[in-house]
């Protein structure tokens, strides 16, 4: 099962990557921005997280897993550019599959420090969603997971079930599996039915 | 008087909030998009600072008041939503009173460490401004505080009187007293006297 | 040699503030505002470097150098102001060494630590571009990083070729001076030249 969690984490890594070089190619970056705009994408949810709960040296400087999948988003983006608008449906499932485990991780990650559950499940969310946050903020936009679809919300009930699941006396592996199911189910529901939270 | 100082801090950390909320509903944002922005600005001066100091886990994570008054500042500007305006003044003055103890209490944590003088001060300043700049970063705006007012003077004034008044052998109760007068002081003459800072 | 790096290292933090005040002139802050964009485009790569590698407090709060260094950068920017635009070339002569050295030494710093070589020179790289990149997007602009000059590329080499000295055997001060050769010829070609990096 960790097993499982390893490769969907790469998976989430990689499309995260590729989603800020196509973030820069529309804001016709240079290719160093590119390559800066996928590692924060990718990197930064975690690395907020990692440094809130002083889990350092942060997790990506001390694994090259971490780098390589970047590097493979930012190959696949390259080279498939073209391919990928057409490719958006599958994308947007790894995508989601890559924010239900990276709130699934990030959840249980700050779940093993000293903290209360509520700052655990914003941590998880953060590890889900930062990246996204601080890729638009460099780009000069209000961060789109403010403004469209139920993205974040998807993340919140992803972390709220994981750690309900965990107080109920279900396994980490159960838990898991609820809490993404949760997260894709929500996600794709509201995209499919077009459904988007009420303004403030 | 620490329980002044705890109740103040909650307070601040409630006015915050709301002050989060409110800019994000210009914004035209989404709910999540709002609860973040509450947060942010609520934490995050405390949290650069905890983070510069190494003192992690950041306090807010192990502390479920900061959660509860972030949220009671998030209902608060729901339901008060159409007389907030009206009651502007009443705002501005909790808002003074947070960022003057936010400064008291971001300086004293800072001399916990051994850190220099000049960083304490700058590090008290960082608990009472960081969260609205990355507030208003977050929803493409140019800081207000870089912009309006002398807001973070007030804060810079009150973190040396802080400062001075311990040096000068005064105890913590005094120099979190005179502090507060001077920072509340300032920005409100300012205010009321239409002063601000030269342009750079 | 090391006083050597030490008196660069303070060059450059005396011309990154320079360049940060020089910012907030343009955008018409006040003088509060040009200081602090001033501070964090002079700390802020080392401080993202420090608190990912958990080296806390940060290299600024324990070490007056870096703040006296500041305040001279923000003095020379307003006594010398009309010159400054004048003396493009010699500021571009003293902020190309100032990266040049900056990389070096937040490589060296990294490798101290127990990470992996492709961090080590991401993270020497952050500090000397990441300062930049706060200062332009609290100033509400896309980072002139990620469009302009080779000026990361620059660092990316420099970095890369002080890694590889170290590793063919090379002693830190030869490593260090090929290593500043290398950013700084590429930096002055790629600007005499007028090179750009291809838009993703």
């Amino acid at each position: 099962m960790s097993n499982w969690i390893f490769i969907l984490d790469i998976i989430g890594t990689v499309v995260f990557a590729i989603s800020g070089w196509l973030t820069a190619s529309k804001k016709e970056l240079d290719y160093f921005g590119g390559i800066i705009i996928a590692i924060v994408t990718a990197v930064g949810g975690g690395s907020i997280r990692d440094v809130v709960l002083g889990n350092t040296p942060v997790g990506w400087v001390k694994n090259e897993t971490t780098i390589l999948a970047i590097f493979a988003g930012i190959v696949i983006a390259i080279l498939f550019h073209k391919w990928l608008d057409k490719l958006r449906r599958t994308l947007f499932l790894f995508d989601t599959l890559g924010i239900a485990v990276f709130t699934v991780s990030g959840t249980q990650l700050a779940l093993n420090y000293d903290i209360l559950p509520v700052p655990a499940v914003l941590l998880g969310i953060t590890s889900a969603v930062a990246g996204g946050i601080i890729r638009d903020t460099l780009c000069n936009e209000i961060p789109l997971v403010f403004r469209k679809e139920i993205y974040a919300t998807a993340c919140l009930l992803g972390a709220v079930v994981f750690y309900a699941s965990l107080q109920m006396g279900l396994d980490v592996v159960w838990s898991t599996i609820l809490s993404c199911i949760a997260t894709v189910s929500l996600r794709t529901i509201a995209v499919w039915k077009n459904i988007e939270l009420p303004k403030v």
